[in-house]
């Protein structure tokens, strides 16, 4: 998975007001798109990146034959802001940069996102919106931000608004990380490793349920050892190209997750909740630790504007059910998004 | 909950040979004791303490009225090795000091509490071992290496294995303390504080569920909002006397426990199980998100050799179910241990 600088486009964006007051100048949200944009614009999917991912990490559930199928829809996949590839401290120059760069909201990428959608591509409306984790969030908001354009959503392993357990369990993967002095809050001269090391350590015990570690399924995904599991796979995850600062401004974004900070709802989740008018199929994994299918029941039942079904992904796999690692839950999602995009 | 050093009183134990191998030299066992020991030595109950815990703060399941009632059993609560006040690296002199402190198994403390109970008290059966998280764990121990000894068990909130996610859950509190420059690998000046505090927001998340946390019950507890909660209640806990190297040490028990490792049965744990002769009622707590009752059902299914009855706390507090803190949780566990007293 090493870094692909080349492999996507990049929207100069101008200077960005964002929600929380900052400006951020000259801002690029990054993208990449698969399939060919039809003549009348009706055949574009917005699939948005998640915490720490980039464009090429969401591949596993585009292709020939599945629902996201480039031969027959335009799939556009922007980066979060903060992954490195769209504006982040590591590509932002002085004085926003590193320590200083600003804090992003949900609505902040959204909004990013829809001027690429409608200004640069100038599509109408989407067919579909989906998304893993902090991706779901990115959905729930372009359903409640544009709630004429969206016809369909598909939030799986995510929440539209990060709960309070969800918050506490980021607090513990920022403070592992911010306890490496090699941190200097922000202003660090090498990466500290240290710190992504323990924040990976800290991530492992929450990323799959506790059964799938008593099954030790991650000798299915070729781990020799539940050590062999920490280190290659999730301090290898953490070490991967990705920056402390840009990690810190995704976790912001993610514990700050509510569609009811949206303009208009005036902090009212219900309400946005209510608003939603895409047709939905809201899916989270049975055994995730900090998504639990519980908050997404509560979710749907407040989506009463619209068909919304919730439907568990089953399993121990946990809030890895979709991160396209287990095949037979790709299956599953991959299933219920033809499902939806057939209606 | 200030120290109180001279609360208790301290068994030499003389020099230890330790389960891995060191000696530890002029170890002490430290212990308090409630009640009175009968004429017939035949009215004792050992009540070891957990992760960090201190014999009083067992205190809140002791008492008038209680099934754990000093006016009719004579309750011994032993300190756990590393836990301050037993032998631990904060109070061992050198060379055993700090981080030289060795490494001490769940079998190691239940040989010196059988020596306690035996050679100090001349007891030679015991009407119930009981304990919570860490203290379960010690008190399947008692019923696998002193079966003769052990008439009943009322473990709650543990195990009698360490489970690898519980292993991995561990392994983020230890990185998170240890990513602490200040650490200095046990050889610290002061207490590594930044580090305890991370380890304390990364406890924060395990210790009471997701349920917990959406319906804010920590404001039951008399915190104000979530970050109070996890400054006043967690960082405290941390910060409360407690020594990074006392805690690295009890970690490591910790992870490392596991009754198959018994002289007698080569590893196998379930043959441990199996052995088991005291009656017994294995209490996990319902939504207990590192000792899921799904491990205690295994445990409870394996123990043919007694009765063995699963009865899961129920409820939304967790772990933490089983510290002292809900008092509808509290006198769940008391009914559960005067009906296996009556028994």
């Amino acid at each position: 998975m090493a870094s692909r600088p080349d492999d996507h486009e990049v929207l100069a964006l101008g200077d960005v007001r964002l929600q929380m007051g900052a400006t951020l100048r000259e801002a690029k949200l990054a993208y990449k798109t698969y399939g060919t944009l039809d003549e009348n614009r009706s055949n574009a999917i917005v699939y948005p990146t998640w915490y720490s991912g980039r464009h090429w990490e969401n591949e596993w559930l585009i292709g020939e034959g599945m629902a996201l199928d480039p031969s027959r829809y335009f799939i556009v996949v922007p980066n979060m802001l903060g992954n490195g590839l769209s504006s982040s401290p590591s590509n932002t120059p002085p004085p926003y940069d590193r320590g200083r760069f600003p804090k992003v909201t949900v609505l902040d990428n959204v909004t990013a996102q829809h001027r690429l959608v409608t200004e640069h591509f100038g599509i109408e409306q989407l067919e579909l919106v989906t998304g893993w984790s902090m991706g779901a969030g990115q959905t729930y908001q372009w359903a409640v931000s544009y709630p004429e354009m969206v016809k369909r959503i598909l939030p799986f392993c995510g929440s539209s608004k990060t709960s309070e357990h969800n918050i506490v369990f980021l607090e513990g993967v920022r403070v592992a990380l911010t306890a490496d002095d090699a941190w200097k809050h922000g202003w660090y001269d090498a990466q500290p490793t240290k710190g992504l090391r323990a924040m990976a350590r800290v991530y492992a015990g929450w990323g799959f349920s506790q059964a799938f570690y008593w099954n030790q399924l991650y000798r299915e995904m070729g781990y020799s050892s539940l050590e062999d599991f920490l280190v290659g796979f999730w301090e290898g995850f953490f070490l991967d190209d990705r920056d402390a600062n840009d990690l810190l401004t995704m976790l912001w974004t993610w514990q700050n997750g509510d569609i009811g900070r949206t303009p208009g709802f005036d902090g009212d989740h219900v309400k946005a909740l209510e608003s939603i008018e895409a047709r939905a199929i809201v899916m989270p994994a049975e055994k995730d630790l900090y998504f639990p299918p519980e908050d997404e029941e509560y979710a749907v039942r407040h989506m009463s504007r619209t068909e919304a079904e919730l439907r568990p992904i089953p399993g121990v796999w946990g809030h890895f059910a979709g991160g396209g690692v287990n095949p037979i839950d790709t299956t599953f999602i991959d299933e219920a998004l033809k499902e939806l995009l057939a209606t």
